[in-house]
């Protein structure tokens, strides 16, 4: 392709869920955006096929439109070796994908590829586009099935000395308490993800058998939407439920925010986005336990960009 | 007095017990050590009468080698502004201290000076002339009265946004446990501090009135060094105790170690001095409880630089 197109860059935003990949231009634009099932089950060779073919459509739109792709970037989830591109650990809900090397995956596409873990690439997409601009140190934590973490240090993203940086999720606070996936006890994510409100809410609905929640069940299932409804109309188990996941959120994100005294926290996730009155809970708290000369010069805001961030963070991983 | 003199930097390490002073050569060689009991009942302004003294008194000492004290260098409890020098802040231990403003209060010397939180200067010494020489991350942690914390980050003292990151003491291990004076609940420095290792034994003796504990008071009082010394001895109780505190201070670590994934842990204080099998004990607690990827870099070890680390630090504040 001849280099006086003009550039865009192509970003592939993988999940246990979704595989969200589209075009973004240099100033941060989305021109494309598709998504489609992540195929998790197909072993690692399946899903790079399918991480290649969205490459490959994206490619053949470029072209149509006359558009150079000048990079690809990757977001996945797991430890990646931002070096290599290599996936090395911490993915279990993606069986057989730790061992995969992204960038050599992509390569055959013929341009640069560069791969980081999604937290990373949604921190760097805040960064350069959302509320972090501008700013030098910054927790960034998505709250979903687990909970995540991205950090910028010095107005860049930090990776640590193995790729493993940022794992806010698998912090202590309950000492010795729920077993987790990580193989550490009392990790934030037993308490403070919507799997365990979700968890919280079925435990709840088994010890009161006439509780006010069965009017909110989904398909006779508890639901996130179900506990966010009854919370808009402050039934009381919900409105109770939704403040205890605040409250230990808040001393987990108190304990980051003691270490490195950023000047943002950024909360993003569905469920920020479904229930506005959690962020404010959330702050409150975080001023009753945090160090006072922590708090200072610290903002505790949702995330800025929607659910296209990590696509928009792994297009860019190129620049910083 | 004459620039062509060979310049020496002064260093003033203020404690809640001592306050250490000195001399450091530019290749961090101590040239003089002194040591006194810090006035912290004498308020804010009988304790800079006491830092103006000991920095003159190293002035005259400087003058007769014919050495050039080029800068002063002060390291102080609490929360230090780096810019401004002053004291703001996070100081419990020194009645009135918050507020003095240490950089204007030795600027009468008339050489450049330099104020900065303690466990900062630690980490300072430790980076440029200790175990972190050459690191790019690390965490420096001191086990004392409580636990302080220094960050390095990308090669540099990381101090946040507002002069207040490494307060690893505050981190919540305990959800809702012990009150801290911080004002949060559950605290790392309750569990893991020398006075909560004090503490858990003054408690073991008063449920076991018979207890083994009796031979190792000193003075009919609990204290370090008979614990240290009944843990040497195999005495069951005294290594349950450390063995207790061990396992908590690694969980509290583990959090920091999975979101900052450094390449070092350091480990300082009196007591990890006294008792070597301690740093041990830590090490394995840590493996069984960070993730996996945040441990492939990892190396936990014991503070390279003696009592005079402060001290050198706080001479090295202009450097970097």
């Amino acid at each position: 392709m001849p280099a006086n197109k003009p550039p865009v860059f192509l970003g592939l935003d993988l999940g246990g869920t979704d595989l969200k990949y589209g075009l973004v231009s240099p100033n941060g634009r989305i021109l494309i955006s598709k998504k489609s099932w992540a195929q998790t089950k197909e072993g690692q060779k399946g899903l790079v096929v399918q991480l290649c073919e969205a490459a490959g459509e994206l490619f053949s739109i470029a072209s149509q439109r006359k558009l150079r792709v000048a990079r690809i970037g990757i977001g996945s989830p797991g430890a990646v070796n931002f070096g290599t591109g290599k996936v090395f650990g911490n993915c279990p809900n993606i069986p057989g994908w730790v061992g995969v090397n992204l960038k050599k995956s992509l390569g055959p596409l013929g341009v640069p590829v560069y791969a980081d873990n999604d937290a990373n690439c949604l921190a760097l997409a805040e960064l350069l586009f959302g509320t972090a601009k501008n700013c030098r140190s910054v927790l960034c934590v998505t709250i979903g099935t687990g909970i995540g973490g991205g950090l910028i240090l010095e107005g860049k993203v930090y990776r640590g000395s193995s790729f493993s940086a940022g794992e806010i999720g698998h912090t202590t606070v309950v000492f010795n308490g729920k077993k987790c996936a990580c193989g550490n006890r009392g990790c934030l994510e037993k308490y403070a993800s919507v799997s365990a409100l979700l968890e919280a809410a079925r435990e709840r609905l088994k010890a009161e058998k006439e509780s006010g929640l069965k009017r909110f069940l989904e398909n006779g299932k508890v639901s996130v939407r179900g506990i966010v409804h009854a919370a808009r109309r402050k039934e009381g188990w919900a409105v109770e439920l939704i403040g205890e996941q605040a409250v230990i959120l808040a001393a987990g994100l108190a304990s980051a925010i003691n270490l490195l005294n950023p000047e943002k926290v950024i909360l993003g996730g569905g469920f920020i986005d479904a229930y506005p009155p959690f962020l404010k809970l959330v702050e409150k708290e975080i001023q009753r336990r945090a160090v006072p000369a922590a708090l200072l010069k610290l903002k505790i805001v949702k995330a800025g960009l929607g659910n296209e961030a990590g696509l928009v963070g792994a297009a860019f991983l190129g620049n910083k």
